[in-house]
Protein backbone atom coordinates (compact mmCIF):
# COMPACT_ATOMS: atom_id res chain seq x y z
CA UNK A 1 0.00 0.00 0.00
CA UNK A 2 1.18 3.41 -0.71
CA UNK A 3 -0.14 5.90 1.48
CA UNK A 4 -0.15 9.68 -0.29
CA UNK A 5 -0.91 12.50 1.79
CA UNK A 6 -1.27 16.97 1.53
CA UNK A 7 -3.01 19.75 3.88
CA UNK A 8 -5.57 19.36 1.00
CA UNK A 9 -6.87 18.06 -1.96
CA UNK A 10 -3.39 19.24 -4.24
CA UNK A 11 -1.87 16.22 -3.73
CA UNK A 12 -4.28 14.57 -5.67
CA UNK A 13 -2.43 15.83 -8.83
CA UNK A 14 0.16 13.78 -7.47
CA UNK A 15 -1.88 10.79 -6.98
CA UNK A 16 -3.20 11.20 -10.93
CA UNK A 17 0.58 10.75 -11.78
CA UNK A 18 1.09 7.81 -10.02
CA UNK A 19 -2.04 6.02 -11.63
CA UNK A 20 -0.70 7.10 -14.90
CA UNK A 21 2.34 4.67 -14.37
CA UNK A 22 1.42 2.66 -11.61
CA UNK A 23 -2.47 1.82 -12.47
CA UNK A 24 -2.51 -1.08 -10.22
CA UNK A 25 -1.09 0.07 -7.29
CA UNK A 26 -3.12 0.65 -4.01
CA UNK A 27 -3.29 3.81 -2.90
CA UNK A 28 -4.58 5.49 0.74
CA UNK A 29 -4.67 9.12 0.84
CA UNK A 30 -5.18 11.57 3.99
CA UNK A 31 -5.95 14.96 2.96
CA UNK A 32 -5.97 17.15 5.71
CA UNK A 33 -8.55 19.84 4.95
CA UNK A 34 -9.68 20.57 8.68
CA UNK A 35 -6.29 21.98 9.08
CA UNK A 36 -5.63 23.42 5.65
CA UNK A 37 -3.51 25.03 4.21
CA UNK A 38 -0.25 24.46 5.63
CA UNK A 39 1.61 26.96 3.97
CA UNK A 40 1.52 29.28 6.09
CA UNK A 41 2.42 27.62 9.49
CA UNK A 42 5.23 26.48 11.12
CA UNK A 43 8.16 24.40 10.78
CA UNK A 44 7.25 22.80 14.49
CA UNK A 45 3.25 22.51 13.60
CA UNK A 46 4.06 20.88 10.48
CA UNK A 47 5.89 18.26 11.86
CA UNK A 48 3.49 17.70 14.56
CA UNK A 49 0.50 17.17 11.79
CA UNK A 50 2.67 15.10 9.42
CA UNK A 51 4.35 12.92 12.15
CA UNK A 52 0.14 12.57 12.79
CA UNK A 53 -0.83 11.88 9.53
CA UNK A 54 2.13 9.44 8.89
CA UNK A 55 1.33 7.23 12.42
CA UNK A 56 -2.21 6.86 10.72
CA UNK A 57 -0.93 5.21 7.25
CA UNK A 58 0.98 3.68 8.66
CA UNK A 59 -1.70 1.80 10.76
CA UNK A 60 -3.54 1.78 7.59
CA UNK A 61 -0.89 -0.78 6.27
CA UNK A 62 1.23 1.74 4.38
CA UNK A 63 4.97 0.80 4.23
CA UNK A 64 5.88 3.48 1.45
CA UNK A 65 4.91 7.07 2.15
CA UNK A 66 4.70 10.24 -0.47
CA UNK A 67 4.31 13.32 0.91
CA UNK A 68 2.31 14.82 -1.77
CA UNK A 69 2.93 18.35 0.22
CA UNK A 70 5.47 20.67 -0.75
CA UNK A 71 5.58 22.70 2.51
CA UNK A 72 4.93 19.56 4.42
CA UNK A 73 8.39 17.75 2.15
CA UNK A 74 9.70 21.29 3.17
CA UNK A 75 9.54 21.38 6.64
CA UNK A 76 8.86 17.68 7.70
CA UNK A 77 10.17 14.95 5.56
CA UNK A 78 13.96 14.85 7.52
CA UNK A 79 11.95 14.67 10.23
CA UNK A 80 9.66 11.58 9.11
CA UNK A 81 12.76 10.09 8.11
CA UNK A 82 14.09 10.10 11.26
CA UNK A 83 11.29 9.20 13.27
CA UNK A 84 9.95 6.58 10.76
CA UNK A 85 13.37 4.51 9.60
CA UNK A 86 11.25 1.29 8.99
CA UNK A 87 8.84 3.42 6.09
CA UNK A 88 10.19 4.54 2.88
CA UNK A 89 9.38 8.28 2.36
CA UNK A 90 9.30 9.92 -1.06
CA UNK A 91 8.36 13.63 -1.35
CA UNK A 92 7.59 15.81 -3.72
CA UNK A 93 10.46 18.47 -3.67
CA UNK A 94 13.22 15.93 -3.80
CA UNK A 95 11.69 14.85 -7.14
CA UNK A 96 10.83 18.69 -8.32
CA UNK A 97 14.11 19.52 -7.62
CA UNK A 98 15.69 16.16 -9.80
CA UNK A 99 12.95 16.85 -12.67
CA UNK A 100 14.10 20.29 -12.73
CA UNK A 101 17.83 19.68 -13.24
CA UNK A 102 17.21 17.33 -15.82
CA UNK A 103 15.48 19.39 -17.91
CA UNK A 104 17.29 22.94 -17.56
CA UNK A 105 19.79 23.49 -20.55
CA UNK A 106 20.55 27.36 -19.46
CA UNK A 107 20.93 26.30 -16.32
CA UNK A 108 18.73 28.97 -14.27
CA UNK A 109 15.87 27.50 -12.59
CA UNK A 110 12.70 29.34 -11.29
CA UNK A 111 10.89 28.04 -8.39
CA UNK A 112 7.47 29.33 -7.06
CA UNK A 113 5.61 28.20 -4.28
CA UNK A 114 3.92 28.80 -1.20
CA UNK A 115 5.67 31.44 1.50
CA UNK A 116 6.35 28.31 4.33
CA UNK A 117 8.22 26.38 1.32
CA UNK A 118 10.20 29.09 -0.41
CA UNK A 119 11.35 30.68 3.07
CA UNK A 120 12.50 27.23 3.38
CA UNK A 121 15.31 27.67 0.87
CA UNK A 122 14.49 23.34 0.47
CA UNK A 123 14.71 24.05 -3.36
CA UNK A 124 17.51 26.13 -3.44
CA UNK A 125 19.54 23.94 -1.41
CA UNK A 126 18.23 20.49 -2.69
CA UNK A 127 19.32 22.18 -6.45
CA UNK A 128 22.43 22.93 -5.48
CA UNK A 129 23.37 19.90 -4.18
CA UNK A 130 22.60 18.02 -7.78
CA UNK A 131 24.28 21.19 -9.62
CA UNK A 132 26.15 23.68 -7.76
CA UNK A 133 26.18 25.77 -11.46
CA UNK A 134 22.76 26.20 -11.37
CA UNK A 135 20.89 29.62 -10.63
CA UNK A 136 18.03 29.26 -8.49
CA UNK A 137 15.32 32.27 -8.28
CA UNK A 138 12.45 31.94 -6.33
CA UNK A 139 9.09 32.97 -5.47
CA UNK A 140 5.99 32.87 -3.12
CA UNK A 141 2.98 32.94 -4.80
CA UNK A 142 0.42 31.82 -2.04
CA UNK A 143 -2.79 33.48 -3.73
CA UNK A 144 -2.20 30.72 -6.19
CA UNK A 145 -3.64 28.21 -3.70
CA UNK A 146 -6.56 29.68 -2.82
CA UNK A 147 -7.31 30.51 -6.51
CA UNK A 148 -8.07 26.75 -7.31
CA UNK A 149 -9.73 26.60 -4.02
CA UNK A 150 -12.00 29.34 -5.95
CA UNK A 151 -11.77 27.22 -9.18
CA UNK A 152 -11.20 30.46 -10.70
CA UNK A 153 -8.18 28.31 -12.86
CA UNK A 154 -9.23 30.49 -16.22
CA UNK A 155 -10.30 33.92 -14.85
CA UNK A 156 -8.66 37.07 -16.03
CA UNK A 157 -8.05 38.33 -12.16
CA UNK A 158 -5.72 35.00 -12.25
CA UNK A 159 -4.01 35.72 -15.27
CA UNK A 160 -3.30 39.27 -13.62
CA UNK A 161 -2.09 38.15 -10.35
CA UNK A 162 0.15 35.08 -12.19
CA UNK A 163 1.12 38.28 -14.15
CA UNK A 164 2.48 40.16 -10.87
CA UNK A 165 3.78 37.17 -9.39
CA UNK A 166 6.04 35.91 -12.51
CA UNK A 167 7.09 39.02 -13.87
CA UNK A 168 10.55 39.00 -12.02
CA UNK A 169 11.28 34.99 -12.80
CA UNK A 170 10.58 35.91 -16.69
CA UNK A 171 13.50 39.26 -16.14
CA UNK A 172 15.75 36.26 -14.72
CA UNK A 173 15.44 34.50 -18.27
CA UNK A 174 15.03 31.16 -16.57
CA UNK A 175 14.40 28.22 -19.35
CA UNK A 176 12.60 25.84 -16.58
CA UNK A 177 10.04 26.91 -14.31
CA UNK A 178 8.90 24.32 -11.50
CA UNK A 179 6.02 24.02 -9.88
CA UNK A 180 6.88 23.47 -5.70
CA UNK A 181 3.37 23.18 -4.86
CA UNK A 182 0.85 20.79 -5.80
CA UNK A 183 -1.88 22.91 -6.34
CA UNK A 184 -0.35 24.85 -9.04
CA UNK A 185 -0.47 22.17 -11.95
CA UNK A 186 -3.80 23.74 -12.18
CA UNK A 187 -2.83 26.49 -13.06
CA UNK A 188 -0.37 25.27 -15.73
CA UNK A 189 -1.95 26.91 -18.87
CA UNK A 190 -2.72 30.39 -16.94
CA UNK A 191 1.85 30.11 -15.94
CA UNK A 192 2.71 28.43 -18.93
CA UNK A 193 0.95 31.62 -20.89
CA UNK A 194 2.23 33.75 -19.10
CA UNK A 195 6.03 32.55 -18.85
CA UNK A 196 6.08 32.54 -22.77
CA UNK A 197 7.06 29.56 -25.01
CA UNK A 198 10.95 28.82 -23.97
CA UNK A 199 10.26 28.11 -20.38
CA UNK A 200 9.28 24.56 -19.35
CA UNK A 201 6.62 24.37 -16.83
CA UNK A 202 6.50 21.41 -14.78
CA UNK A 203 5.33 19.67 -11.94
CA UNK A 204 7.09 16.72 -9.60
CA UNK A 205 4.34 14.20 -9.31
CA UNK A 206 5.45 12.85 -12.94
CA UNK A 207 9.16 12.18 -11.86
CA UNK A 208 7.75 10.69 -8.22
CA UNK A 209 5.60 8.33 -10.22
CA UNK A 210 8.91 7.60 -11.99
CA UNK A 211 10.75 6.88 -8.95
CA UNK A 212 8.20 4.81 -7.20
CA UNK A 213 8.08 2.66 -10.29
CA UNK A 214 11.51 1.78 -9.84
CA UNK A 215 11.31 0.25 -6.27
CA UNK A 216 9.38 -3.06 -5.09
CA UNK A 217 6.89 -2.21 -3.77
CA UNK A 218 4.58 -4.59 -2.34
CA UNK A 219 2.27 -5.73 -5.24
CA UNK A 220 -0.50 -8.54 -5.61
CA UNK A 221 -3.27 -6.57 -3.28
CA UNK A 222 -6.90 -6.89 -3.95
CA UNK A 223 -7.05 -3.63 -2.29
CA UNK A 224 -9.12 -0.49 -3.44
CA UNK A 225 -7.99 2.46 -3.36
CA UNK A 226 -9.42 4.45 -0.28
CA UNK A 227 -9.62 8.37 0.54
CA UNK A 228 -9.83 10.14 3.80
CA UNK A 229 -9.77 13.79 4.91
CA UNK A 230 -10.52 15.46 7.72
CA UNK A 231 -12.92 17.30 7.62
CA UNK A 232 -15.47 16.95 3.97
CA UNK A 233 -17.38 19.78 2.26
CA UNK A 234 -19.47 19.37 -0.90
CA UNK A 235 -16.66 21.82 -2.41
CA UNK A 236 -13.56 18.59 -1.71
CA UNK A 237 -15.66 16.52 -3.62
CA UNK A 238 -16.60 18.80 -6.32
CA UNK A 239 -12.55 19.59 -6.81
CA UNK A 240 -11.28 16.05 -6.52
CA UNK A 241 -13.75 14.89 -8.49
CA UNK A 242 -11.58 17.44 -11.37
CA UNK A 243 -8.29 16.55 -10.41
CA UNK A 244 -9.19 12.44 -10.82
CA UNK A 245 -11.10 12.87 -13.44
CA UNK A 246 -13.76 10.78 -11.63
CA UNK A 247 -16.17 10.92 -8.28
CA UNK A 248 -14.26 8.79 -5.38
CA UNK A 249 -16.01 7.89 -1.87
CA UNK A 250 -14.30 10.12 0.10
CA UNK A 251 -14.20 9.30 4.38
CA UNK A 252 -14.38 11.65 6.91
CA UNK A 253 -11.89 10.85 9.78
CA UNK A 254 -10.45 12.11 13.09
CA UNK A 255 -6.70 11.85 13.16
CA UNK B 1 -12.04 39.31 31.52
CA UNK B 2 -13.13 39.67 28.02
CA UNK B 3 -12.15 36.42 26.16
CA UNK B 4 -12.25 37.11 22.08
CA UNK B 5 -11.68 34.49 19.58
CA UNK B 6 -11.29 34.17 15.83
CA UNK B 7 -9.86 31.74 13.68
CA UNK B 8 -6.89 33.85 12.70
CA UNK B 9 -6.01 37.47 13.47
CA UNK B 10 -8.93 39.21 11.99
CA UNK B 11 -10.62 39.49 15.45
CA UNK B 12 -7.76 41.69 16.53
CA UNK B 13 -10.15 44.37 14.62
CA UNK B 14 -12.65 43.65 16.76
CA UNK B 15 -10.75 44.03 20.07
CA UNK B 16 -9.94 47.28 18.01
CA UNK B 17 -13.29 48.37 18.76
CA UNK B 18 -13.59 47.29 21.94
CA UNK B 19 -10.44 48.99 23.31
CA UNK B 20 -11.76 52.06 21.85
CA UNK B 21 -14.89 51.91 24.06
CA UNK B 22 -13.44 50.28 26.83
CA UNK B 23 -10.05 50.72 27.18
CA UNK B 24 -9.60 49.07 30.30
CA UNK B 25 -11.30 46.01 29.78
CA UNK B 26 -8.81 43.25 30.33
CA UNK B 27 -9.23 40.85 27.36
CA UNK B 28 -7.73 37.55 26.66
CA UNK B 29 -7.34 36.71 22.75
CA UNK B 30 -7.21 33.01 21.24
CA UNK B 31 -6.25 33.08 17.60
CA UNK B 32 -6.55 29.44 16.06
CA UNK B 33 -4.23 30.23 13.67
CA UNK B 34 -2.59 26.09 13.59
CA UNK B 35 -6.12 25.61 11.85
CA UNK B 36 -7.44 28.64 10.11
CA UNK B 37 -9.69 29.65 7.97
CA UNK B 38 -12.58 28.11 9.33
CA UNK B 39 -13.88 29.56 6.57
CA UNK B 40 -14.31 26.83 4.33
CA UNK B 41 -14.77 23.87 7.06
CA UNK B 42 -17.91 21.84 8.33
CA UNK B 43 -20.26 22.75 10.79
CA UNK B 44 -19.24 20.15 12.64
CA UNK B 45 -15.93 21.05 12.77
CA UNK B 46 -15.97 24.48 13.31
CA UNK B 47 -18.07 23.59 16.50
CA UNK B 48 -15.69 21.04 17.90
CA UNK B 49 -13.11 23.91 17.41
CA UNK B 50 -14.84 26.79 18.94
CA UNK B 51 -15.89 24.98 22.15
CA UNK B 52 -12.26 23.62 22.72
CA UNK B 53 -11.67 27.17 22.69
CA UNK B 54 -13.78 28.41 24.53
CA UNK B 55 -13.06 25.39 27.30
CA UNK B 56 -9.28 27.05 27.29
CA UNK B 57 -10.86 31.23 28.11
CA UNK B 58 -13.33 29.73 30.47
CA UNK B 59 -10.29 28.39 32.48
CA UNK B 60 -8.32 31.53 32.19
CA UNK B 61 -11.65 32.97 33.73
CA UNK B 62 -13.41 34.65 30.77
CA UNK B 63 -17.19 35.21 31.81
CA UNK B 64 -17.65 37.12 28.72
CA UNK B 65 -16.83 35.37 25.35
CA UNK B 66 -16.48 37.37 22.33
CA UNK B 67 -16.80 35.01 19.18
CA UNK B 68 -15.23 37.58 16.74
CA UNK B 69 -15.10 35.02 13.96
CA UNK B 70 -17.92 34.89 11.44
CA UNK B 71 -17.79 32.13 10.40
CA UNK B 72 -17.90 30.76 14.03
CA UNK B 73 -20.43 33.08 14.64
CA UNK B 74 -22.64 31.68 11.98
CA UNK B 75 -22.47 27.93 12.72
CA UNK B 76 -21.25 27.75 16.35
CA UNK B 77 -22.82 30.40 18.64
CA UNK B 78 -26.06 29.22 19.36
CA UNK B 79 -24.01 25.59 19.80
CA UNK B 80 -21.71 27.79 22.46
CA UNK B 81 -24.63 29.09 24.44
CA UNK B 82 -26.44 25.65 25.00
CA UNK B 83 -23.26 23.89 25.90
CA UNK B 84 -21.79 27.27 27.95
CA UNK B 85 -25.31 28.67 29.71
CA UNK B 86 -23.10 29.60 32.79
CA UNK B 87 -21.02 32.22 29.78
CA UNK B 88 -22.26 35.44 28.10
CA UNK B 89 -21.51 35.34 24.71
CA UNK B 90 -21.58 37.94 22.10
CA UNK B 91 -21.26 37.16 18.38
CA UNK B 92 -20.03 39.61 15.43
CA UNK B 93 -23.38 38.18 13.30
CA UNK B 94 -25.96 39.60 15.65
CA UNK B 95 -24.17 42.51 15.97
CA UNK B 96 -23.70 42.50 12.59
CA UNK B 97 -27.16 42.09 11.89
CA UNK B 98 -28.25 45.11 14.27
CA UNK B 99 -25.95 47.33 12.95
CA UNK B 100 -27.16 47.05 9.23
CA UNK B 101 -30.76 46.86 10.70
CA UNK B 102 -30.58 50.49 11.99
CA UNK B 103 -28.09 52.13 8.88
CA UNK B 104 -30.58 51.13 5.95
CA UNK B 105 -32.80 53.45 4.66
CA UNK B 106 -34.47 51.83 1.68
CA UNK B 107 -34.81 48.36 3.16
CA UNK B 108 -31.96 46.71 0.83
CA UNK B 109 -28.87 45.53 2.70
CA UNK B 110 -26.01 43.62 1.15
CA UNK B 111 -23.73 41.46 3.21
CA UNK B 112 -20.26 39.49 1.75
CA UNK B 113 -18.21 37.04 3.80
CA UNK B 114 -16.69 33.65 3.73
CA UNK B 115 -18.43 30.75 1.72
CA UNK B 116 -18.83 28.75 5.20
CA UNK B 117 -20.74 32.48 6.76
CA UNK B 118 -22.57 32.89 3.23
CA UNK B 119 -23.59 29.19 2.81
CA UNK B 120 -25.52 29.26 6.06
CA UNK B 121 -27.88 32.16 5.43
CA UNK B 122 -27.29 33.09 9.15
CA UNK B 123 -27.30 36.89 7.84
CA UNK B 124 -30.45 36.75 5.71
CA UNK B 125 -32.16 35.08 9.22
CA UNK B 126 -31.02 37.75 11.43
CA UNK B 127 -31.85 40.66 9.42
CA UNK B 128 -35.13 39.06 8.67
CA UNK B 129 -36.26 38.53 12.52
CA UNK B 130 -35.36 42.13 13.41
CA UNK B 131 -37.02 43.57 9.96
CA UNK B 132 -38.86 40.91 7.59
CA UNK B 133 -39.10 43.64 5.31
CA UNK B 134 -35.70 44.09 4.20
CA UNK B 135 -34.02 42.95 1.03
CA UNK B 136 -30.80 40.67 2.16
CA UNK B 137 -28.57 40.33 -1.02
CA UNK B 138 -25.81 38.20 -0.12
CA UNK B 139 -21.91 37.23 -1.87
CA UNK B 140 -19.05 35.15 -0.92
CA UNK B 141 -15.89 36.80 -0.92
CA UNK B 142 -13.54 34.06 -0.08
CA UNK B 143 -10.29 35.61 -1.47
CA UNK B 144 -10.55 38.11 0.24
CA UNK B 145 -9.33 37.01 3.79
CA UNK B 146 -6.16 36.20 1.53
CA UNK B 147 -5.71 39.28 -0.31
CA UNK B 148 -5.44 40.92 3.52
CA UNK B 149 -3.12 38.08 4.43
CA UNK B 150 -1.26 38.96 1.87
CA UNK B 151 -1.07 42.61 2.69
CA UNK B 152 -2.39 43.25 -0.84
CA UNK B 153 -5.01 45.83 0.77
CA UNK B 154 -4.11 48.80 -1.67
CA UNK B 155 -2.97 46.35 -4.75
CA UNK B 156 -4.65 46.98 -8.31
CA UNK B 157 -5.01 42.85 -8.36
CA UNK B 158 -7.63 43.19 -5.54
CA UNK B 159 -9.19 46.18 -6.93
CA UNK B 160 -10.09 44.01 -9.93
CA UNK B 161 -11.16 40.97 -7.67
CA UNK B 162 -13.46 43.53 -5.34
CA UNK B 163 -15.36 44.75 -8.71
CA UNK B 164 -15.72 41.31 -10.06
CA UNK B 165 -17.36 39.92 -6.34
CA UNK B 166 -19.14 43.20 -5.97
CA UNK B 167 -20.83 43.66 -9.70
CA UNK B 168 -24.16 41.86 -8.65
CA UNK B 169 -24.51 44.03 -5.44
CA UNK B 170 -24.10 47.56 -7.34
CA UNK B 171 -26.97 46.64 -9.39
CA UNK B 172 -29.02 45.74 -6.32
CA UNK B 173 -28.98 48.93 -5.43
CA UNK B 174 -28.48 48.02 -1.89
CA UNK B 175 -27.30 51.76 0.75
CA UNK B 176 -25.69 49.35 3.21
CA UNK B 177 -22.83 46.55 3.02
CA UNK B 178 -21.94 44.87 5.81
CA UNK B 179 -18.84 43.43 5.81
CA UNK B 180 -19.46 39.97 7.24
CA UNK B 181 -15.66 38.66 7.87
CA UNK B 182 -13.38 40.40 10.60
CA UNK B 183 -10.35 40.61 8.07
CA UNK B 184 -12.81 42.89 5.75
CA UNK B 185 -12.44 46.23 7.44
CA UNK B 186 -8.63 46.12 6.43
CA UNK B 187 -10.11 46.33 2.53
CA UNK B 188 -12.85 48.90 3.68
CA UNK B 189 -11.30 51.87 1.39
CA UNK B 190 -11.55 49.63 -1.54
CA UNK B 191 -14.98 47.86 -0.75
CA UNK B 192 -16.07 51.56 -0.63
CA UNK B 193 -14.32 52.96 -3.19
CA UNK B 194 -16.14 49.90 -5.65
CA UNK B 195 -19.53 50.18 -3.99
CA UNK B 196 -19.30 54.22 -4.24
CA UNK B 197 -20.24 57.22 -2.22
CA UNK B 198 -24.25 56.12 -1.82
CA UNK B 199 -23.33 52.50 0.14
CA UNK B 200 -22.69 52.66 3.59
CA UNK B 201 -19.85 50.17 4.45
CA UNK B 202 -20.28 49.13 8.38
CA UNK B 203 -18.30 46.23 10.25
CA UNK B 204 -19.81 44.80 12.99
CA UNK B 205 -17.21 45.56 15.53
CA UNK B 206 -18.45 48.91 16.67
CA UNK B 207 -21.63 47.79 17.40
CA UNK B 208 -20.76 45.20 19.59
CA UNK B 209 -18.43 47.06 21.37
CA UNK B 210 -21.19 49.17 22.38
CA UNK B 211 -23.33 46.25 23.54
CA UNK B 212 -20.43 45.02 25.82
CA UNK B 213 -20.44 48.75 27.27
CA UNK B 214 -24.09 47.95 28.32
CA UNK B 215 -23.34 44.77 30.57
CA UNK B 216 -22.12 44.65 33.94
CA UNK B 217 -18.94 43.40 32.94
CA UNK B 218 -16.46 43.12 36.08
CA UNK B 219 -14.09 45.65 36.50
CA UNK B 220 -11.30 46.59 38.71
CA UNK B 221 -9.24 44.11 37.07
CA UNK B 222 -5.55 44.40 37.13
CA UNK B 223 -4.91 42.43 34.55
CA UNK B 224 -3.10 43.26 31.66
CA UNK B 225 -4.02 42.11 27.88
CA UNK B 226 -2.94 38.37 27.13
CA UNK B 227 -2.88 37.39 23.43
CA UNK B 228 -2.44 33.50 22.52
CA UNK B 229 -2.40 31.86 18.94
CA UNK B 230 -2.06 27.90 18.36
CA UNK B 231 0.56 28.47 15.60
CA UNK B 232 3.00 31.61 15.41
CA UNK B 233 4.77 32.88 12.74
CA UNK B 234 6.58 36.42 12.00
CA UNK B 235 4.06 37.15 9.56
CA UNK B 236 1.12 37.10 12.04
CA UNK B 237 3.02 38.99 14.33
CA UNK B 238 3.61 41.77 11.65
CA UNK B 239 -0.06 41.36 10.91
CA UNK B 240 -1.16 41.70 14.52
CA UNK B 241 0.74 44.83 14.90
CA UNK B 242 -0.43 46.56 11.43
CA UNK B 243 -4.07 45.72 13.00
CA UNK B 244 -3.74 46.78 16.60
CA UNK B 245 -1.19 49.71 15.59
CA UNK B 246 1.14 48.54 18.30
CA UNK B 247 3.22 45.79 18.99
CA UNK B 248 1.71 43.09 21.45
CA UNK B 249 3.54 40.03 23.01
CA UNK B 250 1.80 36.69 21.08
CA UNK B 251 2.32 33.20 22.88
CA UNK B 252 2.04 30.08 21.38
CA UNK B 253 -0.02 27.31 22.82
CA UNK B 254 -1.69 23.94 22.44
CA UNK B 255 -5.41 23.93 23.30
Amino acid sequence: MIGVFDSGVGGLTVVKEIKKILPDAPIIYFGDTARLPYGNKSQETIQKFSSEIAEFLKKKGCRTIVIACNSASALAADYLREIYPDLKIYDVVSSGAEAAVEATKNKKIGVIGTTATINSSVYKKKISELDPEIEVFTKACPLFVHLVEENWIKRPETRKIARTYLRELKLNKIDTLLLGCTHYPLLEKIISGVMGRRTKVIASGEKLAKELEKTDLETGFPSEDEYFVSDLTPHFEKLAGKILGKRVKILKIEI
